[in-house]
């Protein structure tokens, strides 16, 4: 069953209180009108927040608190959640999360296992204590109450005015896109993978089942193998657009947002930006767009 | 004359759509709800972009073009402002203006004057200038053009639905504190200084010509050591309410902008949230505060 936008309205009414209701900006310095929604500015530094509350609040959260694996964005996303609403959090993390995302969680009090090796790795030590406590495993991305948390950042854009034809949003397991797509209607989303972390481009080419190898300057935060089944069912339904961007196009938009907005974003926050700067996706004439920034736990912490 | 809300209408229609509409945010983040406006995202990275662009659009400018003189934001503004506007400009400021302010106005073709010793030496060799070459001196503070720039700031908070009681605004030389108490009416305003920047606290207590040495880490930015004479009338007209801040303060409220909102601002900027932060301003019960975020061009340059 897709989300619905009923789905997503709950969701709104559940997290008001607990997210912020993130700034929207204009700009004509990149060349381009383009619309920015500062979602980098969230609870936590990224749009994780707005799942991680929702996923929380509709649980029934076990005596044993709450266990997540993660790059860093969504473990923070959780632990932050997990101690606001009174629940204990084991949050594993691979140690190429870095400092700022780890730093993060551990500010929380929630209890942090620091995992040697890849994603995965963590992933798997977190799924041994799930089985050994019972804890509640929240998924980062893949599951109903997390995309339809994400799906709220698109509802609340749209409440501010977003006056866009295209839409712009990064894409790591599929949480954030999958809730522009079930959120946005009547307007076109464009996905923005970095070349080495293009789970849904690869998906769509060889199907949903597709694993690939990530790497490079967004894999901590869009490092994801596979992309979840929930936004891979609405791409296709969709027809969603995907374009690539390289590591060096990120790493100017990351400079192009501070040299003109003094925003310090992560590379994945800056992905979908980067597609735009670099001709990876062009725009028709007049096409009003809107670019999503979505996450700012740089490594190193600049302060 | 002092400045009227007519000439800030005036002013904002003139400046659109060169400066940024910049946005606004709330957050329970930091022990009390509080209101945001992120003025720092401005073009040139501060609010002073208002003033430049109304006080060159304004004036008469000479072949000779525009000269300032400038701690950084304002020969920024101003060397951004001449190009856009299709003149040429002479910018001089001392070498301790730092790095990323000096990086803006060199991107900006404006012919860069690095001078050694104090900003009076800066102003001193932009006056020879003017004086060799007729250009025009655009005034970083004290001026009816440059206060009533920097009045579009409130004027443009207000109509985004400004919510406050209390707005609290740093003061360097008094354009912007002077644009806030020119527009703001029915609210109370906060002037905040550092300890080692007080002009306007020496000023109200022992006159309006009262010299003070600057020093510390706000000095780049509001380092005047003189209050101007148009915000020195306007605050004792309306027994302007200053507070100060000491240094640790202010690089403590830097750093929870950053923690909390993600916001990485130069010590000027965090000024005004320090004094809610340190305790130098404590608000009723209930009253609504707001904040005003206003320059991000630290040192170093973080990106």
């Amino acid at each position: 069953m897709p989300v619905t936008r009923e789905e997503i309205n709950a969701a709104a009414a559940r997290v008001a209180g607990h997210v912020h209701q993130t700034p929207v900006m204009r700009s004509d310095g990149f060349g381009l009108p383009l619309q920015f929604k500062f979602e980098h500015t969230q609870v936590t530094g990224s749009f994780k927040a707005r799942g991680a509350f929702n996923a929380v609040l509709t649980a029934d959260v076990p005596p044993a608190g709450i266990v997540a694996a993660s790059g860093g964005n969504h473990g923070a996303a959780v632990a932050h959640a997990a101690r606001a609403l009174g629940h204990a959090a084991h949050i594993f993390v691979p140690a190429f999360a870095g400092p700022a995302k780890i730093d993060v969680i551990r500010q929380t009090g929630a209890t942090l296992h620091i995992v040697e090796g890849a994603y995965a790795d963590a992933a798997e030590a977190a799924r041994a204590h799930q089985e050994a406590t019972g804890a509640l495993d929240i998924h980062p991305y893949d599951a109903p109450a997390t995309l339809a948390g994400q799906g709220t950042c698109f509802r609340e854009w749209e409440a501010q005015d977003l006056d866009a034809d295209t839409v712009l949003v990064a894409i790591g397991g599929g949480g954030l896109i999958g809730g522009a797509m079930a959120w946005l209607e009547g307007r076109k989303i464009v996905g923005v993978e970095s070349e080495t972390t293009n789970t849904m481009q690869a998906a769509l080419a060889r199907g949903p089942e597709t694993d690939i190898e990530v790497s490079g300057l967004c894999a901590n935060a869009l490092g994801a193998r596979r992309i979840g089944r929930l936004a891979y069912d609405l791409a296709t339904a969709r027809d969603l657009q995907t374009v690539l961007v390289s590591d060096e196009a990120v790493a100017e938009a990351q400079k192009r947002l501070w040299q003109t907005l003094r925003q310090l974003v992560e590379p994945a926050g800056a992905a979908a930006l980067a597609a735009v700067l670099s001709g990876a996706y062009v725009p028709e004439k007049d096409e009003r767009v809107a670019v999503l920034l979505c996450g700012a736990n740089p490594a190193p912490i600049p302060i």
